[in-house]
């Protein structure tokens, strides 16, 4: 017989009342409870008492005293660095994992779009189309997508979704990995990859490289696209020397502002060492008023707005469906916290 | 032993010196002869008298005393219309071609780049940019392109390349074409196909429809891209009654502006059902200064930009190379304009 597994959500926004119905249903024996708080006293201490899962966001655990049933903490974000000083996150008996995948489509589209506002000046014609003045005879190509190379610095689910569609293009999809990616095995996404997308098998990349960063910014790459997690080896990580590595590629950032020397980003692109830059994600965030990367040279920058998605919930509701299924079948889950590499 | 050809080439651009070197070597026994005019009376009457094949934007030869020995005319843009009243255009010992394919990736770039600004909010953010402030609460989803659909109308060159990167979002692919496509024969593509690009075989869509227009509209479509040619028989062929069975669809024209009633638009646009549109192409061209389109709700409307790329006279020169091979093989050209259909 199976565990009854109870799951506390405590998610700070309004109730997924429609996804916890549709939860339900897939999960016919799983107790779901649910709060929409920041406030960790709102939850009651005999739902921590019981809880053998939860889906968390901000709040975590106290203590294995508080929930002595918990078994695995799934995050409602990408990124994790807000639960390595949870109380549990080092508990050999708790499983984590993230919300790796679920981002992918929305980032994805928002990489393309900016990639292509870039190459196809859609700012400028915009500003045309505001004048309501016909000026097709000023307008110069800046070349296509289509055999360009894109390199990408990480290779999760944002990348290699993001990786298809530049493919599509007719790109030539070069990749970076901390680690070394040699076999099929190796080169296999290990995170909750949603039909019609992505590159779950890694066959999308003309090359993989790893260990000599600078190397690999020096082969030829049109468009450099930062999509690796925020960590101690990769903080501050791309700055004046790899730009000029770079030769006048345009980068794209959507993982952390403070994998970049933001100030070193700025002189590259007021320098013209950059082609243009496109950011989701800044340091500090958020960005002050008056702070020069607004106004840098040919850089796009939005307010870490390129992960919300009307399918957020309903992504993460397929992760929590599927992962379940695997601990009712024993086998390992997906979306694994790698806890010693802190991503 | 093969004909001497000779090639003349009349654009009233600059002249693409490198472009006619590369087409000299893969060509070494073809004699060129190009000028940069708009004035017919440039080029001399010996010149006439020896071309057997004639790249050509706005010039024709004025009869077939004054070119007996042409045989193929090339035409430099991807519609027809300026050709259809040339001397020589029903001649049957003239073969007449389109740059067909040549524009297909810097356009179906721009309609994947003018949806992505819709659905990622890009004029918005960038307005946001502009006024320097992080406003990231006020960001609502428009939701993703995946799992969304796009019907196109027409499924030529720049149809395919759209449809292999929308595919590759996830979306959901259908079309609509005049004749019947049932054989994998008829859903071939008989258009230049640069490598890594379009859907040469047809084997994205997962319907294709044809006849009646009404019922294809109304089958649940996200996303309608217009890319027929102009003809009598699409002339104001999507009105209206068109748009009220789409239900709330985005719209994006980069086939002729006239293939849409103008005044409808607008009007669905500014009632709100229409999601908003995308439009490179417009009736009237150039749009006059104040006229209402420009300011359309939901609009983005570009100068008929979309298919101006530095690789737009490369590819022309791929077409004549391959279609030069198949003239010394005996083969039947690709890039064939249907007189019999205007396109």
């Amino acid at each position: 017989m199976h565990t009854h597994e109870v799951l506390l959500i405590t998610i700070p926004f309004h109730s997924f009342d429609d996804c916890y119905s549709r939860l339900r249903k897939l999960q016919p024996s799983l107790e779901i409870i649910h709060y929409n708080t920041k406030d960790i006293d709102i939850v009651p201490s005999e739902v921590w008492a019981k809880a053998t899962v939860h889906l968390t966001l901000y709040l975590f655990s106290r203590s294995r005293e508080q929930s002595p049933r918990l078994k695995w903490v799934h995050l409602y974000s990408g990124g994790i660095n807000q639960a390595l000083n949870a109380p549990l996150f080092t508990d050999k008996n708790v499983v984590w994992t993230r919300n790796g995948g679920v981002h992918a489509p929305q980032i994805a589209e928002w990489v393309v779009g900016t990639l292509l506002a870039y190459f196809r000046q859609l700012p400028m014609l915009l500003k045309w189309q505001e004048s309501g003045i016909w000026k097709a005879e000023e307008y110069k190509s800046r070349g296509d997508l289509l055999g360009k190379t894109v390199g990408f610095l990480g290779y999760g689910a944002i990348a290699r979704h993001t990786a298809r569609i530049l493919a599509a293009c007719g790109m030539r999809v070069i990749v970076y990995t901390l680690h070394e990616k040699s076999t099929t095995k190796q080169r296999q996404s290990k995170t909750f990859t949603p039909k019609h997308t992505g590159d779950p098998e890694g066959d999308i990349p003309a090359e993989w490289h790893h260990g000599d960063l600078n190397a690999f910014l020096s082969t030829h790459i049109d468009v450099l696209v930062i999509s690796l997690p925020s960590t101690d080896k990769t903080r501050r990580s791309i700055g004046k020397e790899q730009f000029s590595k770079l030769k006048g590629a345009y980068v794209v950032n959507i993982a952390r502002g403070d994998i970049v020397k933001t100030e070193d980003l700025v002189d590259a692109l007021e320098n013209d060492s950059l082609l243009g830059a496109a950011l989701d994600v800044t340091d500090p965030e958020p960005l002050p008023q008056g702070h020069p990367l607004w106004s840098a040279k040919n850089a796009i920058v939005t307010p870490h707005v390129s992960g919300i998605s009307d399918e957020y919930m309903p992504r993460s509701i397929d992760i929590l469906d599927e992962n379940l299924n695997r601990i009712k079948a024993g086998n390992e889950l997906i979306n694994l916290i790698i806890r010693s590499e802190g991503y």
